[in-house]
């Protein structure tokens, strides 16, 4: 016979921590001890419902454990009151009055979920442990005594530092004026909220009696879009989301030509800090809109930016960010009140803006990691972020390094004759057929081929206007394949004998992509021999600074790579590879991975660890300045072909056919021929 | 033979800090490394010239140590190029290049004087080290690097952290956008000023160059009157100092009458907020133009006043202070942005309000305990600020208590027939002739007593207009000395027949101080009997509040009584003994302290130790509701005799022929019979 236990071993779920604990010991005070995050508003005083758990039946042998939901202490008068006032809890128990009494397997409940599906397509989900740097308090304050004459706002703050163990917390100003109505209205029982930074906790909101709801909004702030999540800090569920086009793009197409009109207009800069900041701030009534919520729920916002978006955003000249050395004004995280930007939220609402990697690495490179983890595995991660510069992070644990690289916008659709923005009629998909060099394509807004008979009517109406980023890269790979054009490039005029699609345009000639069958319209959407070498100067320099960033680690292969970002998520990853826009991998370790900066403001939006762990790991990425690297021209002149000189797709040959190369041995020179070659391609 | 010595004694005068340090260490190293402040902005390059010391050749017994001018190094070459640039050092030295060779008295020279002659016109005077909480601090940045990506921000706080030993320093928002023109500007030499609070220091100003000025504010906030000083926060000189009347009068004279506008008006409370912040931002332009700076060079703001000003300067309402429990909003003190309060000052200035006491005793009396320091002594002391609520202090270092008790405005000659304002043509000096009974006075305005020829003239050119605040209590001191009036207060009808200077009104007898020369003019200054009850009512709630104060304390008599405020400055002490407002005190050991609440703000100001000093008393003050005292009304009754039955005398009694009692023996007593009559007198 065994002497009854003293106390029982309690593992929690899906963290895995685990402790022994006296029996009767609180499901949320064992949890607690050991650093597993159990939302609680009420502070254990079972009236605000957050900090539910599960029990499951049944044993546990994988974990040593034998829990029964008897081990649990029974329902008690609390949770019958809770149920009684607020509803069923559905087999779940209230962790601050269920009592340990043997043997558990805890499920803390996780609502927060970033579900990828919504905006990458796939399956993974992604679980995040909430610990927002702003806590909802309950707390019940002593009522004013002549005898202790000690101001309603100080019994406040006491009331926080031993109910919650809050040291020396502070309160904002704003709140002072308020305090003492709250105080009473709530009978001395009120909701703090508490916002901890730089180690002091301070109070930036109160309700009277228990308010039980708090959000948050993750902000990226893109050249061209702007998109904002409202969350729900406590359950970290997604409420609402909306995205609206950057109102700088009147001021200037791409993030150089926004820099040009600081420089030139005096009032430039404040133009476009008001132009976003109102822009955010009509998006930010949209989401609450949307959710059904008053702005003033807001407690905390956080954004990513590019550099320039960034600094714009917060004031600051974009200036020096447009020529060497390319200095930031501020690289660090920074903490403000939202207040001190005008936005409409909650008027003690904090700010947090992730910190910038480097002059052309913004927080939105630094999101992508955060969100990516390249640093969290032993797998060498390439993590791309293509827009007009490209951010380029790489490496894995061990050490990482980051780049950007001057791509320019042809990946947009800018600087290629028939290229226009993503909207409905733009190409978004191309086939060539090797052997008849015949075009089969959809348009944006239709589901159907173009040798579907559906696919004419979807044309009529819309137009086919033009082409958009992801299908220049698809169309290049294509025109590629079918030996169009060669590794150099140079659309095969030879090929005009065989079909009426390769044409003319004075000393060069071009591939007609598109003629209109309306009778009468001469309308066509030509690929022409300048666009091919737009698409080569950009996949180039892509590559060259990727290809810089191997060097440094020395390596020559990469394990997987992610590209983040609108285009990354549209393009096929077949034929980033068949380009070469970035080196040989297996086709299924390459994906995009959507709006990954968006996501890692988020992550930091709902746990304040996230926050530390991007500060940290900021720091510790190695900066390549590819402008200050000689081999950074080497590696681009060579990676002008398809898919380029520099190395071999062995990955990439295994699962498409390539064409032959035209001197085999001599792919990874860089010869003078070829270079020769490749730069007259650029007259 | 004594082998040479490897280091030498060095003393700092005035703190007396002593120390041994190797020769060759910099005095300033030495100084520093004891606690000594020395000021310095330039960390010590020789630019700035603040770190000046001077030593005195001669031997110094005293302190052990031989002293010679040869043991400091001679005059360095950054001395040289110091004089050459900016003039004369005067026998002083750098302490920053100047190096210990041997035993050393060096004095620390205290431009600091806060000079209490100016406000009270007596000699002490008092040097207060300097060390206030926002420093200046010039740093050497490193230019921006495209290899370590750093922001220029970010490398400026690493500069400070090296340079001046900051830990991880902070940088407020607004400078953001300034920052790279700054250290551009300044070919990255830039003066920082760093404001240290909560631990965490944080740059709230920045210049390029060495900008080798600092300012601030030390306001105290009356009721009646505010006043502002400007202070050189580097010397600690005061630059200007100008007052201005409330402009919250408009809603109400008294304190009271301005929490009753607040509860009968909604935008009351936001109009006498506005009213005293714009009065303020009024008096900060007229110091700055009086001293010639512009108000951005103002860093540090520092506030006391009573609880009522306290919370409408800082828009709370003061409701709850009307009544009981008087819940303070927020008692401790508060640090927070001058740009939160709309102060015409620099972008980046911390405002820091003094604590409250208790409900009715404010920052200002914490200011005044701060500046007087009874917690500093063993004297038992009273500090009293008299107001329309007197603000009581007793006790010493051992133990403080505090209470406030309702004076009502009596003192300040409302409430009095014949009482006003003191401004020029008011009586504010009374002499009666026991014998004749004929009084001697003066007005403000004329430097002549009534018996001479001159007075004459400025009394016809003045007018003699009323009473003000001091000569109400000279004259009450005078009728009771003079025997017009008795121990009980009733004006004695009997010397009618003496003379005509005491004549009938209605029921009771008053006494005629003034009677217009001018023929035709039947204008009289009268001191009637509800006159002498409204006083007998107001020195009696103060004397009962003190006394209460000093059976908490267990004590008969106090060491030294200090009087606080404009009232107390002008009051003559004698006749704030004969009539029995404060106990009895060797007549040289009381005596008017001019502002000290303004002076402790000042201290606040310049020395960010008094901070810590006054909010770690305050907190160990013990308050006394005198409301809730039941003995309160006891002392009450029994002092509203002159002196008062409630003590002897011996002190008064020693230096003052007091008229007898009328029946000795049971002048301590509050006998029914008396008490009887003293509420009659009420009537």
């Amino acid at each position: 016979m065994n002497a009854p236990a003293k106390d029982a071993l309690v593992l929690f779920m899906p963290s895995g921590r685990r402790g022994r604990f006296p029996l009767g010991t609180t499901v949320l005070d064992a949890g607690r001890s050991l650093g597993v995050y159990i939302e609680s508003v009420c502070g254990g005083r079972g009236i605000c419902g957050r900090c539910q758990i599960q029990v499951t039946e049944g044993e546990f042998a994988k974990h040593q454990i034998t829990s029964a939901a008897s081990h649990l202490s029974p329902f008690t008068e609390t949770e019958s009151l809770y149920v009684s006032k607020r509803g069923e809890l559905e087999g779940r128990r209230l962790s601050c009055t269920a009592t340990i009494l043997g043997d558990l397997v805890v499920d803390v409940p996780q609502d927060v979920q970033i579900n990828r599906q919504i905006v990458r397509k796939r399956a993974e989900t992604r679980t995040i442990e909430r610990d927002p740097a702003t806590q909802l308090c309950y707390v019940e304050v002593e009522e004013p005594d002549m005898e202790k004459p000690l101001g309603d706002t100080d019994r406040l703050l006491r009331a926080l530092a031993e109910q919650w163990r809050l040291q020396s917390p502070l309160i904002d100003l704003h709140l002072l004026p308020k305090v003492q109505k709250i105080l009473r209205e709530g009978e001395w029982k009120v909701t703090a909220a508490v916002h901890h930074e730089h180690g002091r906790p301070v109070v930036v909101a109160l309700w009277p009696g228990l308010h039980n709801f708090a959000c948050g909004i993750a902000v990226d702030i893109g050249s061209t879009t702007i998109a904002c999540h409202l969350s729900s800090l406590l359950s970290g569920r997604t409420l609402a989301s909306a995205g609206a086009p950057n109102p700088q793009i009147r001021f200037g197409e791409d993030l150089m030509s926004r820099v040009s009109y600081v420089m030139m207009n005096p009032d430039g800069r404040q133009a476009m800090t008001t132009a976003v900041r109102n822009a955010i701030a009509v998006l930010i009534g949209k989401v609450c809109g949307e959710a059904e919520i008053s702005p003033d729920e807001i407690l905390e916002c956080v954004f990513v930016g590019n550099p320039i978006m960034h600094h714009l955003f917060l004031g600051i000249d974009p200036t020096e960010l447009g020529g060497a050395p390319f200095a930031l004004a501020v690289s660090e995280a920074l903490h403000f009140k939202g207040s001190e930007l005008g936005l409409p939220v909650n008027e003690g609402a904090r700010v947090y803006t992730l910190p910038c990697i480097a002059g052309h690495v913004g927080a939105d490179a630094a999101g992508a990691t955060l969100a990516e983890g390249p640093h969290r595995g032993d797998e060498i991660t390439l993590l791309v972020d293509v827009g007009t510069n490209a951010e380029i992070v790489l490496g894995n644990r061990d050490r990482l390094v980051a780049a950007s690289s001057p791509t320019g916008p042809a990946f947009e659709g800018a600087e290629i004759s028939s290229g226009q923005r993503a909207a409905p009629g733009a190409i978004e998909r191309v086939r060539i057929d090797p052997e008849t060099l015949e075009p089969r394509l959809k348009i944006i807004g239709s589901d159907h081929w173009s040798d579907e008979p559906e696919f004419l009517e979807a044309a009529e109406s819309l137009g086919v206007t033009g082409i958009c980023g992801s299908a220049i890269i698809e169309v290049m790979g294509e025109l590629f394949l079918a030996g169009v054009i060669d590794e150099d490039g140079v659309i095969d005029g030879s090929l005009a004998a065989k079909s009426d699609r390769i044409v003319q345009t004075g000393r060069t000639w071009a591939y007609v992509l598109w003629r209109s069958g309306q009778p009468g319209s001469n309308r066509e959407i030509r690929i022409l021999q300048t666009d091919v070498r737009a698409i080569q100067l950009a996949k180039a320099a892509l590559y060259a600074g990727v290809r810089l960033l191997m060097d440094k680690l020395g390596i020559d292969h990469v394990d997987r790579i992610k590209l983040a970002g609108a285009f990354g998520n549209y393009i096929d990853p077949k034929y980033a590879l068949i380009i070469g826009l970035v080196p040989d991998c297996p086709l299924d370790k390459v994906a995009g991975v959507g709006n990954a900066a968006g996501t890692g403001a988020r992550m930091a939006l709902l746990n304040k660890g996230y926050r530390a762990e991007i500060e940290s790991l900021v720091r510790r990425i190695e900066k390549i300045e590819t402008a200050m690297e000689p081999r950074f021209q080497e590696h681009f002149v060579s990676a002008m072909a398809f898919p380029n000189k520099v190395e071999s797709f062995p990955n990439l040959a295994a699962s498409v056919p390539l064409p032959a190369r035209k001197s085999a041995g001599d792919g990874a020179d860089g010869s003078p021929r070829r270079r020769g070659r490749a730069r007259r391609g650029l007259e």
